[in-house]
């Protein structure tokens, strides 16, 4: 085993801690969060979109106002309104440059060669060629004081999903889709299911 | 494409509706979090611990105190520790079963068979079959009134990483770890890498 300790972490070079520390909680959820607002379209990749709640439904996301995607939370707030949009193998490499730094103004979507896509109800352009998209209602904002991050929460209005995914008891099949797991910054991964466990019972328990 | 309108999410079966919403985000870290409190020793499973920020390094997590895992929350408070050790494919249904709701006094140690560790200057137990694993603590309780649920920050005190998954520049190869990723709340995924892209500059755009 290799130890990294907290002062190590601190006084190592800044792109290596980024890619150790972005890289430590394992696995990530691999999304496209599109908005609009008064300089138009806006769609940026994101790894940190979480599960709070099935009832409400409730997504969350870690955003820090310094860094490239501030015109998401600009948008945001003034409509209310944003998209997630699952990646799959097909769009990864178009995901992934929407974390380039680009001017104000200039869409992510022509840039990257993504389409966006409206539909009834909701302000905010999805991804055509994503397979799995929720329209969000912005919620809430909460402050992160700790490092000037904050959780943005928002409930799902609705969920459209390609129908390859469905099951009949509501989990969605990912490895359907292609959908991506990304490691770090920069890691893109195909994903296979190996095990679906029953709901786990004290009175229940297999035999290890 | 299937739609779900939020009406619909909310007024369908329970199960489906956990199941469904639980799989949107997409696919989730999977990790073991240990603590020790008055009652003895403590392992959860997590699926939603997610990066914050890198200097300080910072993880987070959501926990609901309703649900199963409150022994986590009791012990992090009396402790200020905890442990986050990764799920490789060799201990997922050890991992798995941890969610059960056993009685308080009863450790998921000894009923699921992973090994307790310990190591200098932590409090909490490391799982000694994970091979990824950090020493954390304690930083914040963030409460989330929307739905009564909290997001737990920790700073990363030590990283202990099986040296398989070093690289140069500080990606860890989570593929070299067996590393799963989860969906839903029961499905458990073999990874594999696809792309690793560099830092996206938007002067420096592929030919898509």
């Amino acid at each position: 085993m290799k130890t990294f300790s907290k002062e190590e972490i601190q006084s190592t070079d800044k792109i290596f801690r980024l890619n150790l520390v972005n890289s430590v909680s394992g696995y990530k959820s691999a999304n496209l969060i599109g908005t609009k607002g008064k300089h138009g379209e806006n769609l940026a990749i994101f790894s940190s979109v979480v599960h709070l709640g099935a009832n409400p439904a409730l997504l969350g996301f870690i955003m820090r106002p310094a860094s490239v995607p501030r015109n998401t939370l600009t948008n945001m707030k003034q409509t209310r309104s944003f998209t997630i949009n699952s990646i799959s193998e097909e769009i990864i490499e178009k995901a992934h440059y929407t974390s380039a730094n680009f001017e104000v103004g200039i869409s992510e979507f022509s840039e990257c060669k993504l389409t966006p896509e409206y539909f009834v109800d909701c302000q905010s352009p999805f991804i055509q060629e994503s397979k799995l998209k929720m329209a969000m209602k912005l919620e809430q904002i909460i402050d992160i004081e700790l490092n000037d991050t904050m959780l943005i929460i928002g409930s799902i209005e609705n969920i459209y999903v390609d129908e390859a995914a469905l099951t009949d008891n509501g989990q969605l099949d990912l490895n359907a889709l292609s959908t991506v797991a990304i490691s770090g910054l920069n890691r893109y991964h195909r994903v296979q299911e190996i095990a679906n466990f029953p709901y786990a019972r004290a009175t229940e328990l297999p035999h290890f």
